[in-house]
């Protein structure tokens, strides 16, 4: 799990791990949001309607969800499970309330906290990436301070302050957990 | 600590990786064996007599202490915590017997095993060394069996069929510690 808040360069970093760690599997998110310039149905997301999205939680298709500034979220479970069997990694990039709903099914997963320097550059950020209005921005920074309190429920902690730095920290943390004892079948 | 059977290679992987992450700090043993050629007094070791070891064991100035093929090898400890309190690395190149003893005193160490792809190719690899006589090779090899059994009270395990992947591996081991949440201190 790659999580932290928005606008941290938890995707980009993601980007960057999926290029250079190539038997890394994605999980693909389903999302209620519309879609950006640019996104891909299947790639970036799977994009769905509210009751199409509601039907799936009556259903518990989901590993963890979570309404995020209106929208809703998911992770698809089957995915994660079937690659997991398979002896494959999966990696999420993921919201911090997704992340902790994961952790309590999933409670030996690998979770990565992505945190920006300081508050000002994750506002300088998220403006600069000129996605977001003024208000949604105002929003977002308040809940990261909650966030931030949160660092201590993840395994590991990477300070975004450089993003070719943060990248090889992310890679050092997955090529470490594929040499933990407890991850090796010894038999 | 980097810990594994005789002659897998973790004097060679120690030293690369001194020589890669300089603020690493190398606890330098002290051994009552006599000296190989070549190795420096308070470099490679610190050789004592076995009164002087008998006395430092007395005085409780070892953090482990083992005797090996009729040797003796300690840890003094005064270096080991200075350098961690004052917020330093220390790296331990250590036989298995002695690793179990530092794990009952230093349980949040970080414990890398270091094993051979296979006895045969450990055989081979203590041969070639020719510092050893066949006789030493064997009651080494016979040790060994046993020693792989122990890998499970280690954190990490690096099968070393090469030696600059292994020496990749123990490097992302560190940086990965190094990010680790309960390793940082967040206020």
């Amino acid at each position: 799990m790659i999580s932290g808040p928005s606008g941290v360069g938890k995707g980009t970093i993601k980007r960057a791990l999926l290029s250079r760690m190539t038997d890394i599997n994605l999980s693909v998110s389903v999302t209620t949001r519309l879609p950006r310039d640019g996104e891909i149905e299947g790639k970036h997301y799977f994009f769905v309607d509210q009751s199409k999205f509601d039907a799936m939680i009556q259903q518990n298709q989901f590993l963890e969800w979570a309404e995020v500034y209106s929208n809703c979220y998911g992770t698809p479970r089957s995915f994660v499970v079937d690659n997991l069997d398979r002896g494959q990694d999966v990696l999420l990039e993921i919201d911090i309330q997704g992340a902790l709903q994961v952790k309590k099914s999933m409670p030996t997963g690998v979770f990565i906290f992505i945190s920006p320097p300081n508050m000002e550059e994750l506002a300088s950020r998220l403006l600069s990436r000129g996605q977001d209005s003024k208000a949604s921005i105002d929003l977002r920074l308040a809940a990261s301070k909650d966030e931030l309190k949160r660092i201590e429920c993840y395994d590991y902690l990477i300070i975004n302050d450089d993003i070719e730095e943060a990248l090889e920290k992310t890679m050092a943390i997955i090529m470490a957990e594929r040499c933990r004892v407890e991850n090796i079948d010894l038999r």
